[in-house]
């Protein structure tokens, strides 16, 4: 067992950086009136000594932990993968930061994550959390609702009462809005045998595209011979691209749910001999950023991942009460869901 | 503000589930001897009614969180970016999932990061902390010090009476003796303008990998024409290799710290019109799965970055006496150096 060493205290601090203890605790404490070179001395000293400032004891009376939880149901391999994730994170971490909170980052994939990832958001160690790429009947939303724990969600949620939840606050893109656009796109551009490639429909985002899809083609159910599956992975594009050629090798254009399915698409199809957009027109779903992606470059449906991660971490100081409402009204905050843009490029 | 809704108990899971308490508690404690079926049960009503067994009442008896923390001194466009994360955090994930414990990333960029990330582990919210990719003089090992949280580090400490410190325990690759590997290797392949992409000299772990560089040449000081600092990135290995080409057109050889750097050397040699290897052969280091990558295949060095992961976590899961010593001893977990080992591809 290690054994802690004794703190150091303020008046250590004070001392060590040659200042009164009421300077110290003023810049500890982040309030203003402190001149530059002696804030630098200050924590220098704090470094030097390892000095942490008594957070718990002030927790007791304010009860905040100072630490907010984003929560990402999904597995390691697909959150360290998919740019989608690092872009969403930046614009949390951007947004918390400068309210001076502490992310958390836990990811949940199986039965045994849920679980323990539920206990430790109603320990009492977060103020808050941000939950997102939820899937079905995941039961952490009900777990952070019965333990009073400040929730915000990414994306629509899609369990029974959510809707009518006055309390439920969500961020989201306009899934169905930008699916049609880039449909519409497509028979636009003379494709009529126009082929979907899905993200995993227990999630509601891909429930929402797969409806954008329909209402471009003006019919209520999809022809099952033009629809695919895909898990929003490049491998996962390639595999139904495959299937979908096989099943109807005259289609003329797909929509890849995801940036990363379409380029799997992308694969398959110069496999299989068929020129983009000649034979086969391509669009995706997210504007990942360029530079890492192979050409051609992509068309696609462009949602500021950033964006709505800065809008739902704000949103959720908001609730905590540690950020205002932006036009100062004290409103509450209510769900947001932000705008897609089609971007045409060389593959239609 | 929002208003907790009442806690489901115990009594209302087992009436939920028609089983007795008793049952219910042995499912949620994790303890053997209940049928697959009724465990399944169990489940479904604990997640159907949002119940949380009170781990916070447990939790003041064992005084454990049941969680740890995983800090990553680095912004997360790196983390999000570089494969070396995902591997490691699968490693220590894996490891302690089998545990059931919870993993918490937190990310240290700036000063005003590590004065929170600080604070928060100090604040017994988490039983122990993994902290890797330090660069210098991060103060967070001594706040984590200061405050008594057991702590294994990833990479060789570099601070001042850190290899002195009989508690500190960290688990690092033979960093001096894989670079020295990949620069013998290049030696016999008959080069003898060898250069150097180092990784930031802030980091032990950069500063070893050019020591085996200088050993495997014989000398005790490098030849400044022939070294270049990158920051890990491909990018910084392009702008690296091309400073060098510019110092030493005559070059035969580089040594890239990491692999990434190396595939941005490759892309300025290729557009320099430099064949690999003909004209100058490459070594990378880190040995990153293949797939995602651009050929040539790349001679590099494996570190098996999974297994230094699981291995950091079940260091620090023996420290909070959670896991046991592997062959049963009971003797205090003590540092470990893993090994490197050179991988001859295409580009040497």
């Amino acid at each position: 067992m290690t054994v802690p060493a004794p703190r150091p205290t303020l008046e250590a601090v004070a001392a060590h950086a040659g200042v009164s203890r009421a300077t110290v605790s003023r810049v500890v404490n982040g309030a203003a009136g402190v001149r530059a070179e002696v804030t630098e001395r200050v924590l220098a000293s704090v470094a030097a000594l390892g000095y942490v400032p008594n957070r718990a004891a002030r927790s007791l009376v304010t009860r905040r932990t100072g630490a907010v939880a984003v929560v990402i149901a999904e597995p390691e391999t697909r959150v360290f993968s998919d740019p989608f994730f690092a872009r969403q994170l930046r614009g949390i971490s951007r947004e918390l930061a400068r309210h001076d909170t502490q992310l958390l980052l836990l990811l949940s994939e199986s039965r045994a994550d849920q679980g323990r990832v539920g206990r430790y958001l109603s320990g009492g160690h977060v103020d808050g959390a941000l939950m997102f790429s939820l899937h079905g009947e995941d039961p952490l939303p009900s777990m952070a609702a019965a333990s009073g724990l400040p929730t915000v969600f990414g994306g629509r949620p899609g369990w029974e009462g959510a809707e009518e939840d006055p309390q439920l606050c969500y961020v989201d893109t306009d899934n169905r809005g930008g699916a049609r656009l880039a449909v519409e796109h497509l028979r636009e551009r003379g494709r009529r045998r126009v082929a979907v490639i899905t993200g995993p429909l227990d999630m509601t985002g891909a429930q929402d595209r797969l409806a954008g899809y329909r209402d471009a083609l003006g019919v209520t159910e999809a022809d099952p011979a033009l629809v695919a599956c895909g898990d929003y992975t490049a491998e996962g594009g390639e595999r139904a691209m495959a299937e979908l050629l096989a099943r109807s090798p005259g289609l003329d254009a797909v929509f890849a749910c995801s940036d990363l399915m379409a380029f799997g698409a992308l694969r398959t199809l110069r496999a299989a001999g068929r020129r983009v957009p000649q034979d086969v027109a391509v669009v995706g779903y997210d504007d990942l950023p360029p530079g890492a992606w192979p050409e051609p470059a992509l068309t696609t449906v462009r949602q500021d991942v950033e964006e709505m991660g800065s809008l739902m971490a704000r949103m959720l100081l908001r609730r905590l009460g540690v950020a205002e409402a932006e036009d100062g009204s004290g409103a509450p905050p209510a769900s947001v869901i932000t705008e897609a843009r089609l971007i045409v490029r060389a593959t239609t």
